[in-house]
């Protein structure tokens, strides 16, 4: 255990929780299943609100701010979505002195209060698309937590939108979706499967949901994002109509979509290692630290002075900090970076001045090079995007060498016994074969492929027939 | 009431909620005294964020994330603190389906909870200073409410910092007092006075509170944010203290400020006029728009080819948008941007496209000028400056017509029922004073200078000896 780190391959769950401590990232709070995510944690967070942002705009949306409470009364005015979601709400009853009228929810999830704005600022087919982000706190009253991956309060983003037609709510379930996936292979360097959940695994109060599936280094899956087609449902129970061209009041058409904190927890698990956080360079806060290593004064201020130079070329190139703290030696000011997972270390000292060099070392694979502080700037931003490709290549060559398709269920429980991983099967497509295999396995149907090969086959349970594979993991 | 616009002369506070109605930049949600933000109002905020972040940032600060609960216990820690906030708490009392051992309050601010964790974080002078800030949403709960200036939720940043010595307590208290004045009059354009708060106004758990104060239209004064030497009080009321250089345990000096959506309300009562929202073109989501106007197909080509050509050179210098919407008129365009509050407007037509000129328009001053194609990018550049700079010019010219210096009560109190305003007037220094004036005239004292002028004179209510003049003034 270097460095208070547990090694993965000893416990894997102790592992994570302490990268998430060397890193500073994040803190249990004395409120139950609360986390607290610290400033190197938060700090990841805001670059990936960023990221997620400019794509949303992009793509025509606009952010908006929805009340935290929501009225019992309009909980229960869909009866899938009271049904999920009510069981672990939490629950306002007083305020401001008093017990109230009606008790609040605190929102798990904003699709009622939501729906019943759009109730009035929608008439018209002009009104049409609305096209609302919103980035916000939600709670959801978990009974076993664990950091960024399920806590009974996160931090998310959600999407809502209406529209006049099926075909328009599909393709924003679809387009929304695929910026999900763009933003965790692009940004998260995370390989992540598309597809459509199960009838039994879909939201509350969804007519489909998609999500992207990714693989942690543990062979289990996470669920990193999810888009939902809501049909008309919340457009009729909150009875939100609107006038088309030709005059007709139709009941308008929604979708929501949404990510969270939890991605923190994805990032961690798909890159991380033994000696503690790695971040992809597009995500990290800091992405070069320089530590200058001297004796005495003199050397300490010519040092400095040329890590002063070299770094003048860097703005708006990349982020950096030179780490000229006296009261921190250079082997812990070494081990303190690594553990928090910034991409590129320089180490410059005294010989290092003379020879004109200054020593990198990569995060993602401890590789040592003494380069020239002649084109180094160039060497810095092409090393960082190394690195974002090698994390990816990693995370896919892994999630490969992990996936699995197998035929009965006899060999499917076996191998699941000794292989963790992703598991490409036969289906019969029902409720009661899905809930029978968790029951039994503790895996799940994490997804139905978004276009499956058709090859059909016989489900490795029941032996009925399936039409193609799907997606069977242990997941988080 | 033209365009669905109250004049500010017949009632302005009718005025002020069609403004926001006319701009769809908030809307009443059907949870008592919680708004919605929509998308116009939105975007301001963003803008507030990110001018705030970035300084908080310049200044050595870090975002982070607490619970929005807090156990009821931590709030009764601190005695002012709890005996100030909890009547106007939300408290949960029931979660995950069940009654909970503990009520949870929904954060009405964060002391409580962060220096809970700040007693983990804390050990050696080496861990301090600790420089943090949250970007949340709180609640309060309101007896009377109006749309951004008192809602029951509201969103905001708190910052929270914990210091070796109360001198960096105080340090940080002024430095984050004069961050808020430079955001106030540098990008919201709207001149602040700051100051110190009386003990009865103070912050319940503050050593001392500052202030930025701030004349709206009406000549009412608006608390636009606030900066807390908390002194010790939260270190001693959750035992958090560190070891000095010189290895003795002493309690940590705190430090907390905010502001919050509220600054969109003042930022309306700034600046607004009878036509609807203004918006410094700092704070402005968009700062030009161009209206084409063609009849025809051929014409509509024709002039939406010059726009785009013109607005290529635009990118980065400033946010615009060429508004060509076919189903709708030019004039009711020009109407929709002005309620919008767009700082410019450009027109241009066929005669225009002719005579190689555009039409611009200032929302702040509704002039019209005949610009050439010419060098229009530096022009609108300029003039976006000159808007800036005129609306912060106003607001000052506007604050000094309507503040008076007056030694005795009668005329006090004579003069404050005609012309609402702010008043320099000496008080004797006592709560009871303090609490008289406010009963018989509904005015409260604002702020006692930073740096008084001496000027020793007579309380004008009690003839007991006061050393300098204090701000009174009617306030939201």
């Amino acid at each position: 255990m270097a460095k208070g780190i547990t090694k993965r391959s000893e416990d894997y769950s102790r592992w994570y929780t302490d990268v998430i401590a060397a890193a500073k990232m994040a803190d249990y709070s004395p409120v139950r299943g609360c986390m607290v995510i610290r400033p190197t944690g938060y700090a990841i967070w805001e670059k990936m609100q960023a990221g997620l942002d400019k794509m949303f705009k992009e793509t025509g949306h606009v952010n908006a701010y929805f009340p935290c409470f929501i009225p019992e009364s309009f909980m229960k005015k869909e009866a899938e979505h009271v049904e999920g979601f009510a069981p672990e709400c939490a629950i306002v009853t007083h305020g401001g002195g008093k017990k109230l009228d009606e008790p609040l929810y605190v929102r798990p999830t904003s699709e009622t209060i939501i729906w019943s704005m759009y109730k009035n600022w929608i008439q018209s087919h002009r009104d049409l698309p609305i096209l609302i982000n919103q980035w916000a706190n939600v709670v959801r009253w978990e009974m076993r937590t664990r950091l960024f991956l399920r806590t009974t309060e996160f931090l998310w983003q959600e999407g809502h939108t209406a529209h006049a037609t099926a075909e328009e709510a599909e393709a924003e379930t679809r387009q929304m979706l695929e910026v999900y996936r763009t933003f965790a292979e692009e940004y998260m360097a995370m390989p992540v499967i598309p597809g459509i959940k199960t009838e039994n695994e879909k939201f509350a109060g969804a007519e489909r949901t998609y999500c992207i599936e990714a693989m942690m280094q543990d062979g289990k899956a996470l669920q990193a994002g999810t888009s939902h087609n809501l049909g008309q449902n919340f457009a009729k129970a909150f009875d939100v109509t609107y006038q088309t061209e030709a005059g007709v009041r139709e009941h308008v058409w929604a979708t929501s979509w949404g990510v969270s904190t939890r991605l923190i927890g994805a990032l961690i698990m798909t890159h991380s290692d033994d000696n503690g956080l790695v971040v992809p360079p597009k995500l990290a806060p800091l992405q070069t630290v320089l530590v200058p290593i001297w004796r005495g004064d003199d050397e300490r201020a010519q040092i400095l002075e040329r890590a002063n130079q070299l770094a003048a070329d860097w703005k708006g190139k990349f982020s950096y900090k030179i780490d000229d703290r006296d009261n921190y030696r250079p082997g812990w000011k070494f081990n303190e970076w690594e553990k928090a997972g910034v991409p590129i270390r320089l180490e410059m000292g005294p010989k290092d001045l003379a020879n004109n060099v200054v020593v990198m070392v990569r995060r993602d694979t401890g590789e040592k090079e003494i380069l020239s502080q002649e084109n180094l700037t160039a060497k810095i931003s092409a090393t960082l995007d190394a690195i974002q490709k090698n994390l990816y290549d990693n995370a896919l060559d892994f999630r490969e060498k992990n996936t699995h398709t197998v035929d009965t269920y006899d060999e499917f429980k076996e191998r699941l016994e000794n292989e963790s991983g992703f598991y490409w099967v036969h289906w019969d497509g029902t409720t009661e074969t899905e809930q029978r295999l968790q029951a039994e396995t503790k895996a799940t149907i994490r997804l139905i492929p978004l276009a499956p090969e058709p090859e059909p086959g016989k489900c490795m349970i029941t032996g009925k027939p399936s039409p193609h594979r799907v997606l069977v993991a242990k997941a988080y």
